[in-house]
């Protein structure tokens, strides 16, 4: 046992928040949405925050309301906070500006994603922080699960000592949605960050009859800019506030953190710049190129406004060439995204000084690059591309890296097999299930399984569609005995399971596997016959990287079991049974605490089906002998037998487009289309869902035409408008 | 007569605006009410567009909602366009990421103003706009009324040839609300400037049955980056459709634009580099300053977004050594305000080049300014002030003009005696009236007068104050041969006319009147009566400048022509006999066709009654010869005998903040305040309205007991609440 525990960022953030508010306005938006949820949660429990009191939550009409509520609640002195992501973000503008313009101290916890432009995106970017950066709010990134409960601390701490309101932020479900082992923050260790000098003059400054003042003033243009000016000290005081909170945090709790942190080689000559869970994979491969002797680095910015200019040119070494600034979001029609223009203005200021005070001999080249849009995968070998990019004698001004793009050629090509070494005592594994299914929900509990019981750290991310519940839902998992900071997905998994099998159709599940990685099959067939039913190009895959593969019937089980189609706690049996991560009994135990928990309000009969479906799920798990390769069913390769090409007439008529783009993102293959693919407005062929068949009823209802009342209801139901009613006159 | 016309800016935009339209959704709010206001009678008088048709003029319950609906007239291939400014455009935000996002073409007309922070203003400055560049918009500014003409043709036309939306800006009052004659466009050049096949194209990609398509979609990390990046192409096309339509334009009408365009002296050192209507003073400034040798000069930024970075580092000239970017928003936090952040960003990469093609042999210094927030003034005294501070061998990186910074440091001092020469041929002239006495309204018709009548140009701005009926309005009009650029306000007037006695207590009006101008003062007094009724401040004003004074009882006129209160005409007829702008008598005659035609749905007898009152003018007007200086009834001059220190025995009284801050505002010394003397939160004293004394009744109520029913309603009428009722038991 250790006192860490194994959360995601949302709750991580959100447990800071709720300790230190006292009104909590929520509308809750993915992948903001669990920060609401918990604190809705812990105040329905009657959880106290910090002063002992329940915060009060206040659900408004949308996101422009919460930013209302949160802006009255400061005016009465009550300390306050909200958590939102994207357009909801943009809703809060207005308030935005007028909580800042008014020096009220509150922090806004933001899951950073998307905002909608050609579509919508529930997914994970930065462009929704950076059209709020023109508000006059503080603001503040973290880049892990840990850093957005500790970074979250410092932004309250420094909210309240400054005055300056701040945006808290960190990547939509990248850092949001991840599961990770981080050091809990004490009670006492909040309080403690939180200047009670500073609550009690926010307290004070709040509206009472007893002390009357005017708020809200209209200015005219003899006042109003010097008004605006009034506030400079304020700002000019915020980097050294931060940067002292972040002091004491390190005295209370051991974990340093700076505005900017600079990691690499001391001399180096290329650097990289950028914010979030991107620091992620470049720090991880600078550390390996500089053992390696290559002159590299990674500066990471955590307080981005205001905007540290003479701090971060002075943590760029000297000897530096070359910087390429990776911006996580896009600003059609700017010269560079916001962080390239910062960091560009910043170096250009510092070299306008006095000759002989310049920071570097001759002024370093810096480039720009757009990255991770929507939760676009960046890993180690992207940023070895951009590294790569640096070293050129002209390297592109302004890249993209991560997609292919043939329209400008602004993208860098990157060694797809590139990868790192992993740590030493790591265990990667990937889990293929349906949204829905509960492969998501066993894999945190497993995580938090293995993260108290075997004292190692933990790393959960689930890759969702945004179609939700019935869609492919792939989870990460990483566990080894030092903090996981690869926050990019898994490759080389020493364990893959798959939790449906018609997800082999359509998925290539075997493709993160490691050669000798053991492979888990959720199927009806036995060891013995499920050989034949795989798609060959599966069969072909775990020949030839020498896989261990079992079976095991967890639809039966669950259905003996009287569980219905919840396969979920016979999958996670059999995961601990495999991986070997920790004994196999006290796993089952704990497995079964957490039924207990879980359940406990659905009664004790609940609890007992699901004792039993563990019970037997070690029986049922059964080794699979590797077969020769055989022509299969189908084929999973795309070669035009697998399910798209067999099943589907319709190809074969389908326009053009259909076939090279719809086709495509429908067989999960849409990372490789490259940008002259898409519609660039975002216009799609309709009558294309026709081709997606999910096939995810394990029943198919057949119309029994003796007993039909023709009541006409099956047409209502019908989802899909696969059932239709036609009218007809009496004599037909 | 020529063919010009006298509009303001708001006018200028909303008739070319209308005339491209087939939707516009509206919510006025100030400045940009007007554009709406027009649109909305122009579609009741039945006006058509270009097309033939009335355009559809929607109301919606917020600028959220007409954001909303430009964004469903336009996926329906219906050519539409709303206005706003302020936080309607903070409304419009996430519509606005959509509409770009999908590549619709259309148009916001923007009169920028103010974001509401410490407090609300209603005032220009652009801090809307750039709170919007996030947004993928394509950005044109307009730094006149010619151009909030001349840009909007090439807006529209650009939009539709490159599917960019566009935002076109131009600063709110400053020109929104700057009459001034202009050339205006056909509307035969109008169409000539639209590229039909573009229309058509767009029209076809409108929604229809006939052509289904999905819109509106979600996407995921698949292919979102791609996407999004897809829309290249678009922007990439922008720069060099803006500048071919300015091509065509040019062809057509003589009149050219650039992208962005440089003034001054080939050889220049030092360049400002802005947009909007602060262009007006550099620009005059700079030729004189250059006609003294001096080697300035001023770019102009037209089209900010997309930014053409190599563009405008080619029009400055290579002899370039320091550039002063200029910024009427204010970014807090950030390194610098937008405009400057994003030249120092196209001069960084244009020296990032190979050895010998950099376009300045050394990188010029970049310092950034904000001027002009909230309206406030921005002269060529201040403009004189940057390119003095640019000569400086370390001039303040980043720096305000126009106010004074006592707490930051950031001000430029300028010299406020500092006057450019007025062209050969001017005629200024200040007017003080009230909000809703009609000054404003006859100043706005007299500007029309004179330029349709005489072929001269005229310029009209009017200051108003934020609690509009019943404050001060000062009109500042231009005459004469050439167009007036002069985009500041009048000093060195020519006429003044105070239309309102009690004016006199609280403001200073013949600050601007030069030696030997005429006077016209509105009072009761008579020629030999008033002299003794003057503040003794303007006494020896008037025999220190050797001013003529001419007094009329406009009021006494209009009251026996039966008008109450409408003093207007009666003053507007002084104005011309004492001006000699053109003959007085054809400018009764079209002063009489002004009538007419606005209060020709009152009835012949307001017109009757107007005709009478004008007629009587002439005979009223009467010239005053100075007596000596004496001590009059008050000073009028701050020494505590005029109405504040006299009047009001609450002074002794007050804190310190009310004596130092709120009196000044009252007084109207705000432009004098200095940044430490404002609340920087927007916070002040309560209770302080009864210390602004508006005096605006000519007649006072007094209580009549012997009459008084005792009904109550007394109280509820009285907007000040100087009326309270009490209950008392039966007894008392």
């Amino acid at each position: 046992m250790t006192g860490r525990v194994c959360v995601d960022g949302n709750e991580a953030a959100a447990r800071v928040a709720y300790s230190l508010s006292e009104v909590i306005a929520i509308y809750p938006i993915t992948p903001a949405s669990p920060m609401g949820e918990h604190a809705d949660d812990w105040a329905a429990q009657g959880r106290p925050n910090l002063w002992g009191e329940v915060p009060e939550i206040v659900e408004m009409q949308s996101e422009a309301g919460a930013a209302g509520a949160l802006h009255g609640a400061l005016q009465k002195g009550a300390l306050a906070t909200t958590f939102t992501a994207s357009q909801g973000l943009l809703l809060m503008l207005p308030n935005m500006f007028k909580v800042a313009g008014e020096l009220l101290p509150t922090v806004i916890h933001v899951a950073a994603r998307s905002v909608a432009t050609h579509a919508l995106s529930i997914f994970g970017d930065q462009s929704d922080v950076m059209a709020a950066r023109t508000t006059g709010w503080a603001m503040l990134c973290s880049s892990s699960v840990q850093e957005a409960q500790d970074l979250a601390v410092v932004a309250h701490a420094a909210a309240l000592e400054s005055r300056v309101p701040f945006v808290h932020f960190f990547d939509g479900f990248r850092t949001s949605h991840e599961m990770a082992t981080i050091d809990p923050i004490s009670d006492t260790d909040i309080g403690a960050m939180v200047d009670a000098d500073a609550v009690l003059a926010f307290r004070s400054r709040g509206m009472s009859p007893d002390r009357p003042d005017v708020r809200g003033t209209a200015q005219n243009p003899d006042v109003f800019f010097q008004g605006r000016e009034a506030g400079n000290p304020y700002y000019a005081a915020v980097p050294s506030i931060v940067a002292r909170a972040m002091d004491r945090f390190f005295a209370r709790t051991g974990r340093r953190y700076g505005l900017v942190e600079y990691v690499g080689a001391p001399d180096a000559e290329r650097v990289a710049v950028t914010m979030g869970s991107g620091c992620g994979p470049i720090e991880e491969l600078v550390g390996v190129m500089v053992g390696e002797g290559e002159r590299v680095g990674v500066l990471k910015v955590r307080l981005y406004r205001p905007f540290p200019s003479e701090l971060l040119v002075k943590a760029l070494p000297p000897t530096t060439k070359a910087v390429a600034v990776l911006d996580r979001c896009k600003e059609a029609g700017s010269v560079g995204e916001p962080l390239y223009l910062d960091v560009r203005a910043a170096i250009g200021e510092a070299m306008s000084v006095p000759p002989g005070e310049a920071p570097f001999p001759q002024p370093p080249r810096v480039i720009g690059g757009r990255y991770g849009l929507s939760s676009k995968e960046f890993n180690p070998a992207m940023v070895k591309a951009v590294f790569d990019e640096l070293a050129r004698e002209q390297p592109k001004r302004h890249f993209t890296v991560g997609i292919k793009d043939d329209l400008t050629n602004l993208s860098l090509d990157w060694d797809r097999e590139y990868q790192l070494p992993r740590p030493a005592g790591e265990f990667q594994a990937v889990f293929y299930g349906l949204g829905s299914d509960g492969t998501v929900g066993a894999n945190k509990n497993s995580a938090k399984i293995i993260s108290t019981a075997t004292g190692q750290y933990a790393q959960g991310y689930f890759v969702y569609d945004s179609k939700k519940s019935g869609a492919m839902t792939v989870s990460h998992l990483r566990f080894g005995p030092s903090p996981v900071r690869s926050s990019y997905l898994v490759s080389g998994a020493d364990f893959v399971a798959c939790h449906q099998f018609g997800l082999l159709e359509r998925a290539d599940v075997l493709a993160v596997a490691k050669n000798g990685a053991k492979f888990l099959l959720n199927c009806s067939w036995g060891p013995d016959e499920v050989w034949g039913h795989l798609p060959s190009r599966m069969q072909a895959q775990i020949l030839a990287k020498d896989l261990e593969m079992w079976v095991v019937d967890a639809a039966g089980i669950a259905g003996a079991a009287q569980l219905g189609g919840r396969i979920n706690t016979v999958m996670q049996v059999c995961f601990f049974a495999l991986s070997g991560v920790m004994p196999i009994e006290a796993a089952i135990e704990r497995i079964k605490g957490a039924v207990e928990k879980s359940y406990a309000k659905r009664g004790p009969t609940v609890i007992e089906r699901n004792f039993a479906a563990i019970d037997a799920a070690l029986a049922g798990l059964a080794r699979v002998q590797a077969g020769e390769r055989a022509v299969a069913l189908f084929a999973g390769d795309g070669t035009g037998t697998d399910w798209l090409g067999a099943h589907l007439p319709q190809q074969g008529k389908s326009p053009d487009f259909v076939q090279r783009v719809t086709l495509a993102l429908i067989a999960g293959e849409g990372d490789d289309l490259p940008t002259s693919a898409l519609p660039a407005d975002g216009r799609f062929p309709a009558g294309t869902s026709k081709l997606e068949k999910r096939r995810l009823a394990t029943d198919i209802p057949v119309w029994d035409p003796s007993i039909c009342t023709d009541c006409g209801k099956c047409v209502i139901v019908c989802p899909h408008a696969a059932l239709r009613m036609k009218v007809f006159s009496p004599e037909a």
